[in-house]
């Protein structure tokens, strides 16, 4: 068998932790696989490293920082190849820039353009153990950039696309949840999910993998494993792939919950299209990505304009609201949360918002805004219904 | 004016540190100067760093240990550009890979074959102020190398060479003196010194500069100095220079000191050169340069051998001594220092050994060796005699 296996930040936190990874790889290797490894920096580095700059006074500089931030990494990988060749397996690492991935130029958030193989192909016939820094990669200058928000995991994935290995993703938790377990201890762990509905529960929330990546892996058909760290019994966490056995039985396979949610409200504008165009110039340039956005015409031939997003960005948005150089004052209402169900069954199965509604009505749970897609249901609540809504709904579609 | 700046390890302790040693970079900028600064890994990185390989129980690995230890000089620098720009002046970190650096591919104490400089001199014909990690640089492969103890100097003085750069070494003392002033606390500050003299005291045990550095500067004539870091007062410190004004005043410039010194004994060996090969081909393996070594004939043909090295070194050669296959026994005699008295002088004064060891027999001050050089009179005498020995040297020699 051939894996890339992926080890988060909480993973390789301490050099106990290290060595206990190293003893689990060097006997994955002993077994005969090919074996690459991807690891992130140890524990909270990064975050550490943040603060550094800070007091420096300078975090803007995005080159300096993806050179700074790569550096985690970096020790992570020297570590975990010297402790893996303790337990008599060859082992090397590569930096991104080593392994041979080569990005954007996009500092902090570059996107991989390729992976020059050539050097990971050699050391794995040649029987190491590649340790592989997540996180990272080189312009074709050799500036040292950084992936972004859920970078190692793209990092694994991106590997197993390329020479056709598995991937198993390690982490805090032990697989994925038809709900978030913190807010309904009840949930159900889920051993298989499809790409479409991992896609979706990332990018409304479950905060278990990045949308990136599984959006890479469905791309180029990477069997996904995720669960938690050195847990042997490889059945216990949450496979991702095309198609799952139990495709029809379930309409519903998760509910998504994101917290802090914004709605901003502008309303009575007139009708030429000019507001709404630097309004959308202004996210864009704030690099903010709205992920429901809604217009009511009034009677007077006005119209009423709401897009929803997370408190942060609705800060954003306020303090630079005067580039909008308008009359129309933003409104902000907080307090809100969006819960979105998913499943691949949604589109197969009759009546489901119905059955959504209906329960929401039934507890007296108010709701302000509904989207669905074919494979989801998203709908904004207020905060203080979240528990109950969430107990119901898993109730209801037997989460 | 055109100038290197190395800081070492106490010098970017803090990050307090390093934002006074910015604003003095940006001053020199503004003052319209080209500034490359050469940085080292912060305060006790290295250690830290060497630390962690051992509890992971592995730091043979030289190849990983350097990818490691290289992660110190890059967080420094990054930080020390990103520093630079608050003071409004525009900064660039290069990692010794970036800067150009390329290295011999032996780990842990590469020596430079060249300076691919094109990158470096885009940065500073646009105003940049170039920001390099010492002690680091790469392979033709892009493996990650490191130089070696005072790696860091010889990355200043190697960029200093290339570009016809003055080199500006800052550390923790501010200058070099006649005698380790912590011994001898009437040392003078010398205001200069040649190349020549200093190597030797460099080679001696002066602690200062490493000999390789100062080798760099002899041979590309690279004007140095060194001084306490962030004094402004460039007069304070002391000048490294092909000749030095005062050359004919002193006949000795200083004295360098070698703490815990061993002499190492092997008495009637039969002389056919078997066992001196064989102890030559082990010191030699074990990468240790003796720096004395001597012979005596015996009357019944026989030898005895007497070298002396380091207390370290001497652990180290009894530890391997069964490879040497011979009946004759090491001995090994330890707590002695050697003093060594440098001056370009030596060889143009005449009786400088005689006064010196008049010195030594006025006080009862027993040597157990005497080697000299054209610049050079180096003598092993007990530990308990240092303190007097050098204080009457210095007196003797006006240091």
């Amino acid at each position: 068998m051939n894996v890339v296996e992926k080890y988060g930040g909480t993973s390789v936190a301490t050099i106990d932790n290290i060595k206990k990874i190293a003893k689990h790889v060097a006997d994955v290797k002993k077994r005969g696989d090919n074996i690459i490894v991807v690891a992130s920096a140890m524990g909270k580095t990064t975050n550490k490293l943040i603060e550094m700059a800070k007091e420096i006074g300078n975090t803007k500089n995005s080159r300096e920082m993806d050179s700074l931030l790569s550096t985690g990494e970096q020790r992570t990988i020297t570590l975990l190849a010297m402790a893996i060749e303790t337990y008599g397996v060859k082992a090397i690492s590569l930096t991104g820039f080593q392994a041979g991935f080569v990005t954007s130029n996009h500092h902090a958030h570059a996107y991989i353009k390729d992976i020059n193989d050539r050097k990971i192909k050699k050391y794995i016939k040649e029987g190491y153990v590649v340790v592989v820094a997540g996180f990272q990669g080189a312009t074709e200058n050799g500036e040292i950039t950084t992936l972004g928000r859920g970078g190692s995991d793209t990092t694994a994935v991106a590997l197993a696309a390329k020479l056709h290995y598995d991937c198993y993703i390690y982490t805090d938790v032990n697989g994925v949840y038809t709900c978030d377990p913190r807010i309904y201890p009840k949930a159900k762990k889920l051993k298989e999910v499809t790409y479409m509905e991992m896609m979706q529960m990332a990018i409304l929330g479950s905060g278990v993998l990045e949308t990136r990546s599984v959006e890479l892996a469905s791309k180029y058909n990477v069997k996904l494993y995720l669960g938690r760290s050195l847990n042997e019994d490889f059945s216990k966490g949450t496979y991702i792939m095309k198609q799952t056995k139990n495709l029809e039985d379930m309409p519903i396979t998760g509910i998504s919950i994101k917290d802090d949610y914004a709605i901003l409200r502008v309303t009575n504008i007139k009708n030429d299209g000019i507001f709404l165009s630097k309004l959308f110039n202004l996210i864009a340039k704030l690099n903010i990505n709205l992920d429901t956005i809604s217009q009511q015409l009034n009677d007077d031939g006005t119209v009423n304009f709401t897009f929803y997003c997370n408190k942060a960005q609705s800060d954003e948005i306020l303090d630079n609201a005067k580039e909008l150089e308008c009359e129309y004052p933003i409104k902000r209402m907080l307090g809100f949360v969006k819960l979105s169900l998913v499943g691949v069954g949604i589109s197969t199965h009759s009546g489901i918002a119905a059955k959504v509604l209906n329960t929401l009505n039934m507890n007296n749970i108010r709701y302000y805004q509904i989207t669905s897609s074919e494979i989801s249901i998203s709908l904004t609540i207020d905060e203080a219904n979240k528990k109950v809504a969430v107990e119901k709904l898993c109730e209801v579609f037997d989460l």
